[in-house]
């Protein structure tokens, strides 16, 4: 056991550290106020691809892909620190083209894509030429169950014919996003996990209406946005298929350990990044005649803080090993108890810096808010974490109820 | 001892919950929605002035006042209900002319205001032809600590000379809002609590400017907003003096007691409406086969819901009714107890609604969001949580500390 | 709504208090140590019947019973405070002859025993000549669902015979304890609520073996302990059935509302007694040159205590209000809603104050261990916190499930 | 960075965890019979004796120590996973010769005693010949400041003269008990942190009083026991002291590194065991006709115990990693992190799993009311939970204040 960072990931740390430090924090306030004064706030601000063009030019430019071909092969272990620090920043994956759903898509076309899908969509999203969006959670259903799942591609000949309304479809509001990966039933007479395809549907397609855009706490996430799409008998031929039909889930699944990897490890940014704000404003603002860290609970608060961070980091770090060392089936209740234990923790920093800073933390002039409502809306996408904990409790409860008393543990409730 | 309303309380109580929901309820995600396409979200719509104007007919307006003149006599135990019934609605309080920031503004006139002064600004509002705001905050200083303020109010001559930068002055974003309730430094040399004048600032006065709109969580509450307000040498005669100069603090304890009671009630229907919600969505989604409520431990996070709602409505009830037979200084620990208590229990409620509702809970699509943000933002304005504790625990500790071991209770650390 | 005392409670209340505070709190050290140091511990201590008989000269006794026949005619509101000033100290309930489970045992036999049935056995326990258990949990089956319960009373011609074993029979190791409430199925075919009968055993019968006391945390509660008691073949005459075969149900129902409202409002002078003791040591205490309450977050955590005892106090109270008014079935919720909440809150406070108290806070040197045993433990007796968390969802769910969707509220999942 | 164990700390692990299921956790709760039902429960029972020569056998000896001499070498981080496995059970710390306070008695003469001290003192207790205790914490001062020590080691010629009285001396009431490590006050006018010694003090020395057993939650851990114990005029030759007067601060602090991630990973231990527990009980009790675990919240809450369970596992072996790269200058936040959350986490787990267990979890039936007492009183013991969160705090802080603000991090407030 060693709880160091090899040389590699050391060096990649500082250097991701220190550009999101130097290079990004400093901008952020601006690039906010300028999109959020801008007439339109959905046309991207050139901050953000002149940030993007820096970063490739310092080689810190799609890390997250494991392999040597398209990122630098860095392992999940390596590459988590490295989503810890552009998690302090809204901005910071999106600089180093590191930012879900594209990461998602582009491991998703990496490892299942066509050579042809990979030529039209993989190497576009690998320069950030173009964007995209992933179209799997439904309005009308609760998604926490997946298999709810109402909307369908249909095989039609040498076509698949897509219909259905999907929302939550994160980044469909920016004008670069071409690619919107579908998933929707195919068989519903297949088994439960072999029903659904994934479909490769360019945005342009004659049928497919981005509807509005969704706030998370008021906030619409301009200029990427989370959509809501309507798909009427959306057309595309059926080398669009990923994979093959009725393979939506399993490669769903394939992407969601590493995904929530990063996700964790991005809380765990957010969470320093409030812990440090929270340092920042404790000590210099003064009331009764001492600085805010001083009074009260609030010394104990940021202990709590830290305590909480540590662990956090630790089991999100111990998840990437195991996935590293033992693929998703070796991970899987890890991945669920982060999946839990991330947003919560980073949400209640939040909080707490919030409350440290006043009415202003709950306004435009600080990062907070944002960080909250991202932190609380991680407690809902990929899972909520009622599902989460129902399945480290499966797991925990396998040995028990499988010794005959005819209980099994898949009963959820 | 007796836990049931009069029946005058309870008539007024029906009244006014079943115009919140046969008039209002329905027609809020309308209202909203209406805001926010609109081309100029800070213009009124004209659906409120229509609830406004049937609410007035139905003679539910101006409930709030305690005297029989100018509302309709009821005391803080009969109102504490009807602001439960309110707290359910963004709305609803505006509806019945209720709402926070005028209403204590208008019992600031009613109790210390000229008669010039109640004839130039207290009917208009009463009658809602005006708006008005209240500001108090700065953004420069800990404004947890009150008498932090740098904020001066000069008397010159026949005139006062405000200068100072204010921000949450809720309310001032609203067209008609044209009187500015403004606190300054008058006399530093006087008691801690008598430095500080209470000054009626018509905003067309010169040298007052809006800077601009602060955002609570993303949302802005327009048309009424929140805003940071500079004041530059902006003159306005004596007369405009609230009382008297250095009476301000005096003036604004005096509005603390009830308006703390009004927020808390309105927090308790607030959580009410959520829990509502929680209970509808919660029956009528389905996954893995079950009404969400039976899954995992929902139907535990009802109860618990419920539990701390009943806790929580009887003690504010509890403390109206000390207000009203002891006065404030009867109630202190409990006027701070509550507002310590009511936004926590309401805030919890609320995302527990949300996390049933998935991804629409943090939506536009529910006003769980909006809810939150409400809640949330209650635990810094009027005061924030940790300042409400010491409060409550220096009360507490005054029989220990006083027995001459030579330890003030004041002593806040 | 009136949230004063009557004069009349407010007399018994102030009685109460001096006699608990004055008579019964100074010698309480003192008769633990008796106790811990008695050769004996089961043999009752002198001091006890001492205080019974002073308290019985000062007409506070039997407090507890709502008729002027066996008591001074008390509602459940007027009764509840002085449970409160009881709850205070171990002692104080045996003291006034208001002690689980003698008082539900008294109340049972006053309401449906039969003349012979309280010549022989109210008289004696009103006048505390002899004690009482009642013998209704059982160690081999789950209680939280009373339904499991397996012992039986079965009709034998003239006779009742009664097998099966019991355990958290309070009460049994007191030497006095001649009466025990036995608990047992009849008839198997019958409803549900209909197939248990309650019997009047003699503790003298043959085949009742009190196996051995249990503790709760290392403690016995000597002289009275908890017991297991084994009935092989007990047999009685069929006068011993309490009201009838198989209204068992129906008589512990009964006496379950009052029932919690007395525990929950021990809990509450419980909770009252830890946040005097920590606030007493916390002035005292000094550490790093401050008293302790001027220590970190001490002062935000007694605020918090008394937050959550004044919401807790309103909420029993407005229960004995609700059973006065409404009956049992106006205040189902409400009763289990306490049943949640007073020991939550008084583990709660307990735990604090030990906290305060440092390693003295553990041991024999201070009442807090046993109180939050008391408490601990009342999570449990009584039906645990998930099954009254159950009933709340319940209630609150049925408007909702009962819409016709098919799904009853009645499905505990 | 790697998150596996070495083949050789993977190989005693093993070994420990067989020998503590297999050997002790069968026996364990006839061993607790028997220390009850002795009429001596301070007289060692055989079985213990018995294990201890079994564990030698087996070369599970002493783990504890880091040298080869006197263990067998093991590195702090290689340590802490048997001392996990240490954890599930009260006697197997003591099985093993790796129970406190005799380890950290037995590190402080291996590092600090000169030859003749360790002959004398460390070889039986190497040997488990004799037991030791370690008397710092006092009665009459809040311990969580150490330097409030009133106890005096007075320089008497040759002769170190001991007066005081101390409590919470753990194994004293042990008859093989012979050493007692007394810390007082030697040079009042030195350094804060220099003013104290340690002096070794054969419990035979005239003078020396064991007063009487503390209790912690009514559990007196005989045969070990919690002593109160006076010095008066107790007179020991100048060798006694250790490595030379006013050292004692400099020795304590070696001891509390390792000592505290020893007391943490059995915590992590404990916690695994109760869940354990829980898992067990919760799946074949029945209630309302499913397994405890299907109802309600359970689920969630055995999810709950195992994401704290391994995030606080993580962290300690972490801690153990920086003791033995960095030492405990390098170790510092961590020590207080582990030490805050260690209890907390044990705690509630233990809690959960008393509450599924019903009324039985609190009993002497099942070791859950031991853990529960043993956890608490680790929030207290070795340094109360405020304290290390404020040394963690001011740990955070230090880079904030230390810009010339004036504000000294050490201003604990």
């Amino acid at each position: 056991m060693d709880f160091g960072l090899s040389e590699r990931a050391q060096d990649y740390r500082e250097r991701v550290a220190r550009f999101v430090r130097t290079e990004i924090e400093p901008v952020e306030a601006d690039y906010h106020r300028q999109v959020r004064e801008s007439d339109d706030p959905w046309r991207p601000q050139p901050l953000l691809a002149e940030l993007q063009r820096r970063a490739r030019a310092e080689g810190l430019w799609n890390l997250f892909m494991p392999d040597e071909t398209h990122g630098v092969g860095l392992t999940h272990l390596e590459y988590a620190p490295l989503a810890e620090e552009m998690g302090r920043s809204f901005l910071a994956p999106h600089a180093f083209n590191c930012n879900a759903p594209d990461t998602g898509n582009m491991e998703v076309l990496a490892t299942y894509g066509t050579a042809a899908q990979r030529e039209q969509w993989l190497e576009p999203l690998l320069a950030a030429e173009i964007r995209s969006a992933f179209c799997m959670t439904e309005p009308d259903v609760a998604s926490s169950d997946a298999t709810n799942m109402a909307a369908t591609a249909v095989i039609d000949d040498d076509d698949v014919v897509v219909n259905g309304v999907k929302w939550w479809s994160t980044g469909v509001g920016h004008p670069s996003c071409e690619l919107l990966i579908f998933m929707g039933l195919t068989d519903p007479g297949a088994d439960r996990h072999a029903r659904h395809t994934m479909v490769l549907v360019p945005r342009s397609t004659p049928g497919v209406t981005v509807r509005r855009a969704l706030s998370t706490m008021g906030l619409y996430d301009e200029p990427f946005g989370h959509g809501e799409v309507s798909f009427d008998d959306v057309r595309v031929p059926l080398s669009s298929v990923v994979a093959g039909p009725g393979r939506a889930f399993e490669i769903a699944q394939g992407r969601l350990g590493p995904g929530r990897v990063h996700h964790c490890m991005r809380l765990v940014g957010l969470a320093e990044r409030a812990l440090e704000l929270a340092l920042e404003r404790g000590t210099t603002r003064v009331a009764f005649g001492k600085p805010l860290v001083n009074l009260g609970g609030n010394r104990e608060r940021i202990a709590d803080a830290r305590i909480a961070i540590e662990q956090l980091r630790l089991l999100v770090l111990k998840t990437a090993w195991l996935l590293d060392t033992r693929g998703l089936a070796g991970a899987l209740s890890e991945v669920s108890q982060i999946k839990v234990a991330a947003p919560r923790v980073a949400q209640d920093v939040v909080d707490m810096a919030m409350q440290l800073h006043g009415g202003a933390g709950l306004s435009q002039d600080f990062p907070l808010a944002a960080a909250w409502a991202s932190a609380r809306s991680l407690r809902l996408a990929d899972g909520p974490d009622e599902v989460h904990r129902g399945v480290v409790a499966r797991l925990e409860l396998e040995p028990y109820l499988n010794r005959g008393t005819g209980v099994s543990s898949r009963d959820r409730s």
